[in-house]
């Protein structure tokens, strides 16, 4: 994919198209965590707390891992983003959670909400209406199950007689996606945030714009924590773009961009997960500028 | 090794040798797990769960780790394997294992324990007891010293006049490998289990009958959770193979020759542990007909 | 660097100097580590458990992590020296420490700990403050902020009236070094424990000597869990080694020289960790004797 940059250079009042506007700002924001070095607090599963921490690192982020009920508003005072994920959840650390998420948006920092395996459990699906409606939420990133099912416990929480109605059961994969992007839209509309659906292709909403984001690798479905990690970038790009739909699509694009480098020559999941964080690491702004593929906004 | 299935080409009636059985049946359960993705849920430890997760997604299962009281009864309740691992155990963790395989049992789901460090500590010789006897397990994997631990604790809970008395303490590694064997058919038959002792040959028994499998790579026992990581595949086989110790045992045989291939030009363990991942993924139904080193059963 | 061992071939009563004393050292405590196996038991977080016991089992040492009130004081009283790591620290998990550090030292082992993020939060800081005074500690390794925050610490729990009076807020990154040099040599004569800090230069201290140790390589800030890991090695090597600051000292050496093997053609941060593993584990007592670089003492 190739971007032509050369024809705004003479007029900087015209108006770039969206793709390039947001191409652009991918890189500015990639430049820019590189640069600032945000702080980056998770509350976050045991399975992929290595990987996450190591991917914001490789990025340039500096990630911190705390979830004790005694520290985490003190952490949270110190961090630029936070992420919660609910991947290998227990009562105690919901509990961590809602604290820090309150104590991040009151001081006018993004928290990242990761609600993984919503509707899978009775549990998982209230915990993550709790968090969302909780915790401070500014982001939630999710598949197309995950985003249909909060959307669904959601609306269901705000009215009783609408559970069900629009459970994507059974339906084609083409149907799914849909459905998860006017879930996305409602949540977004409804919670006030911005929702990520993440799959062969990332959509974005804050309830007014649609952002598609293309990129990855088929390998990435075969690596844990891909979307977990995706979750973690996006806080560290949230930590430097206050509209959080644009922090996301970035983050997504950025990550989507290394997958796609880091595929070239991968023979396997093993060695892709390690590319990908050697990708992470040397993409440049120039890199990003060139090509990611994003559009909408 | 090679293999001559063609002699069975033109008489299906005459029984193959059991050991091309076996090698047959390696690969026809390998290609069902990737055919079926079975969903297989762990409640293991710490150090291993994320090599744990990708090596079932590398091997084209599908895992979910779950712990919380909660939720395990419902997730048990969608998987089609269940993996109990006690390698970093706590008092609230082994109730949330005892439901879950009670759940897995009462499905008719295989239940896999790994009893990590059983006979090192009271709590975990104890624990694996108490495990063994109420979560539903249908096949036990440790290596020669858990196997004999659990063997021993079980024979001494069900007499308390034999305890001691087969403890393979100073014995060169010859006897505890033939302790070892003689333990896991005591506890297979006792416990009504399949039972798989791994080490530089693996043997696996169901109490009547007795499976060698040899294959695998010395750095092997130089990266963290490879045993583990056994009792993960030998879940994800036993969803798709109804016998406990044939399971075991094609699983452990696919592993083996996944290291052996990974073990090839591995610089080290940082790399062999990564190329095992590589390996799994990549290995064919047909290359593990041809290669795997299974006898027996 | 080129040492020249020759000259102190034909006569073994000159004393050779001190640098290259603690270089014949680590290589002879690397080949002790190999010989003897010895068993290292971790209390650590959740990031680096995995790492952290690949690491120890590349080296040659054999990890076992543990963290049950049930069982530490016994898993502690098997192994040959203790890891005590507040990465992801949690109330429960306190004690734990508490109690295996105390068997450890009643035992004669050498307990290490990591007092992660002391200086971030309350909670970290008192929580440091307490396993260095109640858990047998030692050695203790830190950056240099952990070490001035638990010297302060320590120092502001001795005498209310001086806390803050050293904190090194602002400084530039040469006088942040001194003065954790100057903390270090505190905390170390004040608690009785030796002292290392990390950074592009080691500094080990038992409040006599002064020991700095060079290597490593700048990807090591962009891996997780390097400076857990550091902790790791040193608790292996003062199992073979009885003087705590040798022990430090002689472990950071060789886990620097790995380092520095480990970044030649590292394309990255994913790939560095991985050879890091790898050279751990190929790297000879005889590349440690000349190629470590360690002075003082």
């Amino acid at each position: 994919m190739m971007h032509h940059f050369g024809r705004y250079v003479n007029n900087s009042l015209e108006r770039p198209d969206a793709m390039n506007t947001l191409a652009g700002r991918a890189a500015e924001n990639l430049a820019a965590v590189r640069r600032t070095v945000p702080l980056v607090h998770n509350i976050t599963n045991f399975v992929v707390m290595n990987v996450t921490a190591n991917a914001l690192l490789a990025v340039g982020a500096s990630p911190v891992m705390a979830h004790a009920s005694e520290e985490v508003e003190e952490m949270a005072g110190l961090a630029d983003a936070l992420v919660l994920n609910i991947g290998t959840l227990s009562r105690e650390w919901v509990s961590s959670m809602i604290l820090a998420g309150r104590t991040s948006k009151a001081r006018g920092k993004t928290v990242v909400f990761d609600p993984v395996g919503a509707g899978a459990t009775r549990f998982r699906t209230e915990t993550a209406c709790r968090v969302l409606a909780d915790a401070g939420v500014g982001i939630v990133r999710g598949n197309a199950s995950e985003i249909c099912a909060l959307d669904e416990a959601a609306r269901s929480a705000a009215d009783p007689a609408t559970p069900g109605a629009a459970r994507p059961r059974g339906v084609d994969a083409i149907h799914a996606t849909d459905a998860a992007v006017a879930a996305a839209e409602r949540l977004a509309a409804g919670a006030g945030v911005a929702v990520a659906v993440t799959g062969p292709t990332d959509v974005v909403t804050d309830g007014r714009r649609r952002i598609r984001v293309a990129g990855g690798h088929p390998l990435m479905r075969r690596v844990t924590g891909t979307g977990c990690t995706a979750s973690a970038l996006i806080a560290a790009f949230a930590a430097v773009d206050p509209d959080p739909a644009a922090a996301a699509a970035t983050g997504l694009a950025v990550f989507g961009l290394a997958g796609e480098i880091a595929g070239q020559g991968a023979d396997g999941p093993g060695t892709f997960m390690i590319r990908l964080l050697d990708a992470l690491h040397a993409v440049t702004p120039a890199q990003v500028r060139a090509g990611v593929r994003i559009e909408g906004g």
